[in-house]
């Protein structure tokens, strides 16, 4: 920077930790801009944004403008990204002495002063111009018209008049605008990115089933042949993704029994968390569920539905898994000649041994580690599940994160991590694509509106990816416990459409399962420590309505994405309204919700009319399409009235009349 | 940072744009840091900060503590700083596996697990320990014990209890954290500092006049011998720095006449902001005031008074400035051959032409505006008041104030700008000592909180020091033009309670004189463009506050600090109360102020009684400093009245009895 340098750009955002993590896009996403950019003095100020994707040599410019409030300082602007991979950015800001000159005529004018020396004073902008070759092949006459204007109004009173319009011409705004006066510009110091991602990245429904419950057989072990069978009915339904539960090998020794058991009854198929066995381990198939070949015919059939299968990618080791002989070093060994296994005082977790990441042998287990991914990738799977990653070493994500996209770009991690916000969020920073939520356990109208403003507005926005689970096979909530049939609705809708990205352990939501271990979130006879056998032929209302809300997913853009959620206040402490309007401003919806599943509550819900263009008496149609029914309303405040025993919650899409 | 590091350390505070500038601090205060600290997994940490001044090359070590909250992963610790000039501090956290060790035992006795190979696990960690010189000097045998007791237990029954015992102790715990397990440290990204300034950067009190106003004649020029009369009066009223507009020559072209009229008339004497003319520029005395060993002199006498005499450092010129046909390139010229006039349009200010900081010749300027403040150092001067820093370049400021105080660290910066928050901000930032502030206009009970609660709390609170002024020769707040005196007394009272730093533009205030422009904050006949016959014998009840609220500034630590304002809820929307506690918990003081002028009123205030360790049902006396009064308090909530005709606000002291 030079000396001369009076520009001033701080508070840049997006910018993560500095700049030291890339903000989250995907493709076809804007990225918003926004900075303080300022100077000393009253002088007018230009300021724009380069940007470029990292295959491409040159910067693209867009132009920031400052945001209407009085002297906000605060300068707004945004870029489109259509590439995988990274974008970088930098904001730039001047002094721009050209359109000063132009802007302190137009107030001397207005104020009745005389001119003629601050118009003889731009013939040196003007004379700028004429050195910029683009701009001289096109406004070559002008040029020299405005020259002879703006010398001679100084003498000649009769040009006068006409150098002061002249002076003041949106048409000379316009190419002060194009051909910025740029002698001294200010460079942000931080040096920003953004990473984008494939449209699954932000858009996606996972459906969760254990493949050894996939059989339609009585006592019979689930294979990937039976899951293969179950593709059309997953792809009907409308989800994009299949996540199971590892499908690796399962130990033998401390194996887990029924309902958690320490110890294990003969035929107990322990738990799939539990990886590695005399079968092999993290690169290898549970033989029970059929053989690679099988699991590659599964992955190419659901490509056929539009389905992707999502592994679990889940460090941790049976003590029967190859790794414990072969390489030692990657655990912790006590005193007694035993391995250390998983523990959090006083719990214990005798099946499972965790991978020692302070170990001197990091960079062979490091390596190996990446390698399973790396396998996967190249047998066909696109998106990694990861098991609580929160219990293993950051700066190892990091890496292996950076290391599969730089081979496989398309690969998305999703991370499962129910701690502390820092944690998941440090997860995120690390590369993590997107994350399980506390969606979970936000029930109540203000805890919901409070977690959703959290997410879409604080700083987190640019970089935590919320995917929302009603229910996952480690957490049968509370609220559901308790539940009758609307609050599954309720808490599935919402999840479906707060956030773009969201998942279900499915069959025991479809078929309202929610028998609970007492005084815990777990689920009554866990599937995770059994086989179960689900009627796959049946169709609960909970299917169907599922069914309708991926379809309405699909068919409108505004809920495909996360961020774009607007609270709408409305007049009852149990309804809740939001509503989302798509990037391109054509597509507005608005979703109400009864969160009471007993009672039929009634409310004027607030439209956010301004967001849709719509004035204070127009007259426009809200379509509810799950239920085809439609309803004229007008203006700001509406009327909804939600029953819970029909359904509890309203998807509209808004149509304007004219 | 290792491959095995597994501590992340995030949003350490105090932090300046990622470190760019210091924090700022004086000689005797604390740093209080702040930071995310956390690991994966659920191990116990440690974290420390360590920190040294820029002379000496050891780091001191202090540690942090996590907040008591669960799991806040918010670690806290401060330092003293004692030297002026910079500190450097950084935060280190790792995995403390010995704390971890002794942690996990705890649980699991607790559990009623038992723990035979846990504890032969302990040896490694008193291992650890013996090879540590200094620790194994002092517990050579206790360390032997242990070990032997560890290794024995496993199987030796009745060696069991006591290895358990001595395994929890709080003596093992306290050599634990004396010499802690630090395999793997992490350090936190950003080089972060302090620079600290002599007390008087956060604890003054500036009284303003115009020396040419100081005779004691009518129709005479004041003189620097007159001031020099006016110092005893000056101390008696316990000021500690006495600011002086410019007292360099002022210029003759455009001179302004008596209310800023565009023409003066002949003997008018010109604003002392017009700075330079044939009787020289900047680093030249304004003759009718005296000659340069008559303001050596003042400056001498004063400090023998305890007073510092504040200048002001205004980069502008009148046309008649040296430096205007000496270095041309230094001002901005028009085609007509004359130099730009300030104009911030449609205004117009001819009699200041503004310095041109985009010139070629940069270079020689700064070194001369840089020599300007180096001079006056020489002569004395530790106290700048800068005008309008924030129509000069940034950089420029950055640079200079530097300069400066790498060879008379106790000068003092004042910024004068009166502009957006973003601006102020940077010129602190740039590293102005102080800053006057927006308290000058904000008047209502939540006005004032919520600007209190933004400067103590908010960001700026490490960096922008403000400075309370009621009124400044610029500045006739709307509020003082229509008030009585009690109103006087209060924008007074508030100034110098809420903010360690305060000044008054002292006469007009002590004698109460708010006559103004029509429609403007301007005073009326304005000193700015004359000279004043102020009756100096004069004593006003105002004269006589002044005195008193500055003696017990002087004798309470807790009007030293700013930050460390507490607001205490009033059931009176007119009634404004605050707390503030001294640094070492000894000095704790209560303001009450009623902040309507013409009404009695009387409310129940609510006092912070956590912060002294006073009891709910505890007495107290509370001594109002002021008036002599005390009163015997109760627990949290008492009553005070305040009639604005006789004291419109109390100041207390708080003395417990036991």
């Amino acid at each position: 920077m030079k000396p001369q340098n009076r520009v001033i750009i701080e508070n840049v955002t997006p910018e993560i930790d500095g700049g030291k993590y890339p903000a989250k896009r995907v493709v076809g996403q804007y990225v918003d801009i926004k900075a303080y950019v300022f100077a000393d003095g009253h002088d007018v100020l230009g300021a724009d944004v380069c940007y470029r994707h990292e295959s491409e040599k040159n910067w693209q410019t867009t132009r920031l403008t400052e945001l209407a409030e009085l002297k906000s300082d605060i300068w707004v602007g945004r870029f489109l990204v259509e590439k995988q991979g990274y974008y970088y950015y930098k904001v730039r800001g001047w002094v721009d002495h050209a359109l000063n000159w132009q802007h302190g005529i137009e107030k001397k004018v207005k104020d009745g002063q005389r001119v003629h020396v601050e118009l003889w004073d731009g013939v040196q902008y003007i004379a700028r111009l004429q050195k910029n070759k683009e701009a001289n092949t096109v406004h070559k006459a002008y040029f020299a018209k405005l020259i002879d204007l703006f010398e001679s109004a100084k003498e000649d009173e009769t040009k006068y008049t006409e150098a002061v319009k002249e002076a003041l011409s949106t048409t000379l705004h316009h190419i002060f605008e194009q051909y910025p006066f740029q002698q001294f510009v200010t460079e942000y110091d931080n040096s920003l990115s953004v990473y984008v991602d494939r449209k699954t990245a932000l858009f996606s429904a996972l459906y969760e089933f254990f493949p050894r419950s996939a059989s339609q057989e009585a006592g019979k072990h689930g294979t990937f042949k039976d899951c293969e069978r179950l593709l059309p009915r997953v792809a009907d339904m409308g989800f994009d993704t299949l996540y199971f539960p590892p499908v690796h090998p399962i130990g033998v020794a401390h194996r887990k029994g029924k309902n958690n058991a320490t110890t294990a009854q003969a035929g107990d198929v322990g738990s799939p968390w539990a990886i590695g066995g005399k079968e092999g381990g993290h690169k290898d198939i549970h033989p029970e569920l059929g053989t690679l070949e099988d699991f590659k015919s599964l992955i190419k059939t659901a490509e056929s539905y539009g389905i992707e299968v999502a592994m679990d990618y889940a460090l941790q080791c049976s003590p029967d898994h190859p790794y414990v002989t072969e390489h030692p070093a990657w655990f912790k060994w006590r005193p007694d000649g035993t391995v250390q296994y998983a523990e959090n005082p006083p719990k214990k977790y005798q099946d499972i041994l965790p991978i020692y990441f302070e170990t001197e042998d990091w960079k062979a287990l490091w390596d190996e580690l990446l390698s399973i991914l790396l396998y996967w990738c190249e047998v066909g799977i696109k998106v990694f599940r990861v098991d609580n990653p929160h219990t293993k070493a950051f700066v190892f994500w990091e890496w292996a994160i950076a290391e599969v996209k730089k081979k496989y770009p398309d690969t998305l991690f999703l991370s499962e991590a129910f701690t502390r916000p820092k944690v998941t969020h440090k997860l995120a920073k690390a590369g993590f694509t997107q994350a399980y939520t506390y969606y979970t356990w936000r029930n109540s109208k203000q805890e919901l509106i409070q977690y959703m403003t959290e997410l879409t507005q604080g700083a987190e926005k640019d970089f935590f990816r919320p995917n929302f689970w009603p229910n996952t096979p480690d957490i049968n909530p509370y609220i559901l416990q308790g539940g009758n049939e609307a609050l599954m609705l309720i808490r599935y809708f919402m999840a479906a459409t707060l956030s773009s990205n969201y998942g279900v352990y499915g069959p025991v939501y479809e078929f309202n399962v929610h028998a609970a271990v007492p005084g815990k979130e777990e689920y009554l006879d866990s599937e995770k420590y059994d086989v179960k056998l689900w009627d796959w032929n049946k169709q609960t209302k909970i299917s169907v309505l599922m069914k309708l809300v991926n379809k309405a997913r699909r068919e409108n853009s505004a809920l495909q994405e996360t961020n774009n959620f607007v609270n709408c206040p409305i007049q009852d402490e149990q309804l809740f309204a939001y509503y989302k309007g798509s990037q391109d401003g054509k597509n507005h919806v608005i979703c109400a919700v009864n969160l009471d599943p007993y009672n039929r509550r009634g409310g004027t819900l607030q439209v956010p009319i301004h967001l849709m263009n719509i004035a204070q008496h127009e007259t426009y149609v809200v379509h509810d399409i799950l239920t085809g029914n439609s309803y004229h309303w007008r203006g700001e405040y509406n009327f909804v009235e939600l029953d819970p025993y029909f359904l509890p919650f309203h998807l509209f899409v808004v149509e304007r009349l004219r």
